[in-house]
């Protein structure tokens, strides 16, 4: 039986675990990225395990979130991700180079490989033709360490292309017509494979336009195979010699399957506030526009923007429109800067932001109160933009740029002639604005601003765990009742001890007070305790404050991964009848722990307070045990980095 | 006795007043400019004045301070301010379009008119040869009605340019000169007349560097001749026609000399914390820099800009350095990015930003922790960067550009031949983002965001003003303790009702509830009542709460000023040992207030609670008692345009 095209990428990677769907698998890492504002927590966990330099083919750290800098903590972010990159050998992109995604597309992305970024938008690497995966800082981290990366094996569902696109239709609206067939949890569990005859009509930034928002489909990741167009935008990267060639085999197998006609797609937009809320613009109307916004690591290529400004060459945005265009890297910014098209951008009123993320993730460009928001970017969450009223719509640049110079949502093929953009048979090449590593990473020295605070990490499981239950909860407690993440706390991501003070106390204001007093201890909670966003510092503060394990009745699936992965104990009640039995301020202890996890049995918890045994359950893989014995992930790996 | 050419602008636009050094006198104003941190208040104000078109020859409405847009308050504030300029006769500059200043000199300022704006740097316009003041928003919504601007008499200091500047030297270095010399109170009650051979050999902008930076000085204004170097100017902006001659007469008397010889000036820097804090960089010695920030109203224009572009060609900036630069208007950003500089500048690293403000006001691009940040600006107060710990150095456009290479504090006389840019014969014009006033203004609808409530209104001084003394306080209270600015109240300086809820609440919490409950009432204060900041909202937020009258031992001039402005009577006790007789709760009443005040005489205040009459003064000139009797400056000058 062939495998298809994600399959053969996995089995060359395939560290451990079988190629069944559903099952536990680690792949490989060739490539890392990260970007600023989890980078700053990755670079920390990574000097956590103390290797001295990265052990993948390629690691990179960008800047491209934090740069608006309304305060010290992201510059002072910034030079520490410099200085800790040049010291364990990983490439430093700098602020102003463009975004992540865009750059790593340009300059670093190789098919065949594995990257593995603390981005959520890491698949557009897939228009390469790579295993493009978003995952935690944590796992990043471990990956530049050498550790494999771990997951459950994908489905894997194709994509067939038919046609080919017709003028004024773009590579946006095939993955909105994607998202309008799959949904937001279509994707969950699978990697989205494109195919057909239709694929040689996409140049790489189209595919990438359409991998990366296949982050919206809950996917896995979404991957184009690397054929001649790859090779041809390879080639005007002076990167040829990067490509290989990659395809299924003929008679590869596919869980599921998908045919779009491209002929047939029309100009679409996502309503607000879910990117598979997508309709065909024709359906909406032509609804009053307030602002466009035009760019991210959706759409910020060079043929994206110069049909932008071919559009708006000798016309004026709208009145009533603010239009603002981030160009997605400095290669980008400064073709276009050679070639007259940025002058015709701004002549015709358009706001030119720096290469950056920007408004995509609220970083400015609010739009005002009940605002119309047309942009062309990859979600459209409600109140993301930064103004909770505000109506934000997903649309292709074409669409952007029409609506922009009409003050109203427009189809852009009411304008005529498509502007008609080939792709350069060479891109302007000027690494200057990435800093490789320092040869001799020792010499280097690591700046740390105040906010950038050491990261806490535990120690080995002790076989007689014992401490106070530091607070008791109710069902369904989120991460953002552990962790509370909003605009006061958010530049203190790489400021665990900071962050701590603040945890749990949606519950109690006293806890980290009690937890600090008593030296750390337990914390006792009812079902589904930490559902919720999937941020690992709810696992972090707890580790920060001494927590040694959480007893509770059951566990959202990600934050137990993340307790394992801080090498803190989570157990279940096997009756959870003695959720009853014990009280804030108890006295508990687990005897014999290291040797009841090594044999995966029940431990016994006992409640000296009330004298009374309590039996519980930690579920744990093999591996995870050994995690839970070596104190984290970090330490885990730190163990089998040095064997 | 002839006259300076200050006195003569003076003279030509004398409403009252003798024109003697010291005394007050009010002048027609024919040009306001706003921007939009001020320019709510200030259009709210006009509202209130019930005038429906302003009554000057040009009034423009900036957006260039709010850019970066964290919240939706900024883009309301925007389309507020569009639609009310729209409704009554003010062209408004769309974001994008540039900082104010440069804008208004390329496209709006005439020489030997007057220009008044609400920003500390509306001084720029003396560069060719406006009388050109910044003021507070309520004196422009008055200058908008119509009302005069009154102001003290200013002496006259002319500073006698003698030579040309050497290469590598800067109007920036003029400027920092002059600073050295006078110091940051060296100009206060004064205008800086510039004149002397040297004059001729600097362009409009870099005389706009130098008149911009005056405020430094504290000086009320600064201004240059208009010659033929003003006519050229004008002439290349499409504006010939605004041109006139202007120049002092030939026996023109000062009040005081200064001689600068240029050919004999090196680069120079302001040292942290000051910009009066001048020595020459030769003395600093070559200090790490880890930012360099290019632009503002200080240093934006089309030849600042080609400078630096031809100093970064074909270079790569410092690894250690962000630079950032904000070219200072569309004009010139539409220039650069036609001609290949732009593209220059963004090849060797440099971080474009908005046209606009930004850094130099603290919007973004903080500098790290403990950073040197080198700045083109015009300021460099401690912690005004947004990094409490920065340091901040002022330069000029060459000594930042330099520095940005080498990534240390450089005089770029080091670096060889220095670049040599001409004026433009011909600037691009294009004024699509300037967006002229509806003809029929009737027919506009003003847009309010949630945020912009309506502007407290006073009415006429009754005849018996009576109220209990809601708050007491002690000596030297601050417009700080009355009115609190910070990050969290910043973005809503257009929303009255919401800052008065933290009125005086340094002092006292309850103040605003109390005075809620009891209807408004009076103030007590001991000596110096109301000094620092300026900010009329510390008047404005008493009035929102119903204060009647301020009751104090004495009182700050500016604070004072602002309580007339908004109808609030400001008393003195006649013995000041009667302010030992008022306790928080009193029952105060003053009778026969209107006539006491129309008559000059003092005020009876009884205090029925203590049952004892206190003797108080009311200090005013025969104009401001009329704004009092009025209900403060709006209703006065409304009253005065309905005559």
């Amino acid at each position: 039986m062939g495998l298809n095209l994600a399959q053969k990428i996995i089995k060359a990677h395939l560290v451990s675990g079988e190629m069944i769907a559903g099952k536990e698998i680690s792949i490989k890492i060739d490539q890392t990225l990260t970007q600023d504002s989890t980078g700053t927590m990755a670079y920390l966990q990574f000097e956590a395990m103390g290797i001295p330099r990265v052990k993948t083919k390629k690691s990179v750290a960008y800047i491209d979130h934090n740069t608006l800098q309304a305060g010290f903590e992201n510059a002072d972010d910034h030079k520490y991700i410099q200085t800790v990159a040049a010291k364990h050998g990983i490439y430093f992109s700098r602020p102003g180079n463009g975004i992540c995604h865009q750059v790593h597309l340009e300059r670093f992305g190789v098919p065949g490989m594995t990257l593995l970024g603390s981005d959520s938008h890491t698949p557009t690497g897939g228009g390469l033709g790579m295993l493009a995966i978003g995952a935690g800082g944590l796992d990043v981290a471990v990956a530049m360490g050498g550790g494999p990366y771990y997951l459950t094996m994908p489905k894997v569902c194709r994509v067939i292309l038919k046609g080919r696109l017709n003028p004024w239709i773009a590579a946006k609206d095939i993955i909105l017509e994607v998202l309008r067939l799959l949904t937001v949890k279509g994707g969950v569990g699978k990697i989205i494979e494109y195919a057909g005859e239709g694929v040689k009509t996409l140049t790489v930034p189209e595919r990438a336009t359409i991998t990366n928002m296949g982050a919206e489909l809950g996917a896995t990741t979404s991957i184009f195979p690397s054929d001649e167009v790859t090779r041809a935008f390879l080639k005007a990267q002076g990167r040829e010699s990067d490509w290989v060639e990659l395809k299924p085999d003929d008679d590869a197998v596919y869980d599921e399957e998908i045919v779009i006609d491209l002929d047939k797609l029309e100009p679409l937009v996502a309503l607000p506030h879910s990117p598979d809320n997508v309709v065909k613009i024709s359906e909406v109307g032509k609804i009053k526009v307030d602002q466009v916004a035009i760019g991210s690591c959706t759409n910020s290529s060079y043929v994206d923007m110069m049909k932008v400004a071919m559009m708006l060459k000798g016309k004026t945005v709208h009145p009533d429109v603010s239009l603002v265009i981030a160009p997605g890297s400095k290669q980008v910014l400064t073709m276009l800067a050679q070639n007259g098209a940025l002058a015709d951008m701004v002549a015709a009123g358009a706001r030119i932001l720096e290469s950056a993320c920007g408004p995509c993730i609220g970083m400015g460009q609010a739009p005002a109160s009940n605002a119309v928001s047309l942009r062309t970017f990859n979600r459209n969450f409600e109140g993301r933009s930064g103004t909770a009223s505000a109506k934000v719509y997903l649309v292709s640049p074409e669409v952007a740029a029409a609506s922009a110079i009409t003050g109203v949502l427009t189809d852009p093929r009411e304008l005529g002639e498509a502007p008609v953009v080939s792709m350069p048979e060479e891109f302007l090449v000027n690494d200057n604005m990435i800093v490789p590593p320092a040869e001799d990473g020792e010499k280097v020295e690591v700046v740390r601003g105040p906010n950038i605070k050491p990261f806490p990490l535990n120690s080995e499981l002790p076989e007689k765990v014992c401490g106070k239950a530091l607070i008791k909860v109710g069902d369904n407690i989120t991460t953002d009742h552990i962790m509370p993440s909003n605009a006061k706390l958010l530049p203190f991501r790489s400021n665990i001890p900071y962050l701590a003070e603040f945890c749990l106390t949606p519950c109690d204001p006293d806890f980290p007070k009690r937890a600090k007093e008593n030296g750390g201890g337990f914390i006792v909670g009812g079902s589904n305790y930490g559902q919720g966003s999937s941020r690992e510092h709810a696992a972090l503060a707890p580790l920060q404050l001494g927590v040694k394990g959480v007893i509770a009745k059951s566990f959202a699936r990600i934050h137990m991964a993340n307790l394992i992965n801080s090498g803190i104990l989570p157990m279940t009640f096997v009756d959870e009848a003695d959720y009853d039995s014990i009280d804030c301020g108890d006295e508990l202890v687990i005897e014999d722990a290291r040797n009841r996890i090594k044999n995966g049995g029940e431990l016994l918890l006992r409640n000296i307070t009330k004298n009374k045994d309590i039996k519980v359950k930690v579920a744990l893989s093999e591996r995870q045990a050994e995690m839970i014995l070596a104190g984290g992930l970090i330490n885990y790996t730190r163990r089998q980095s040095n064997q």
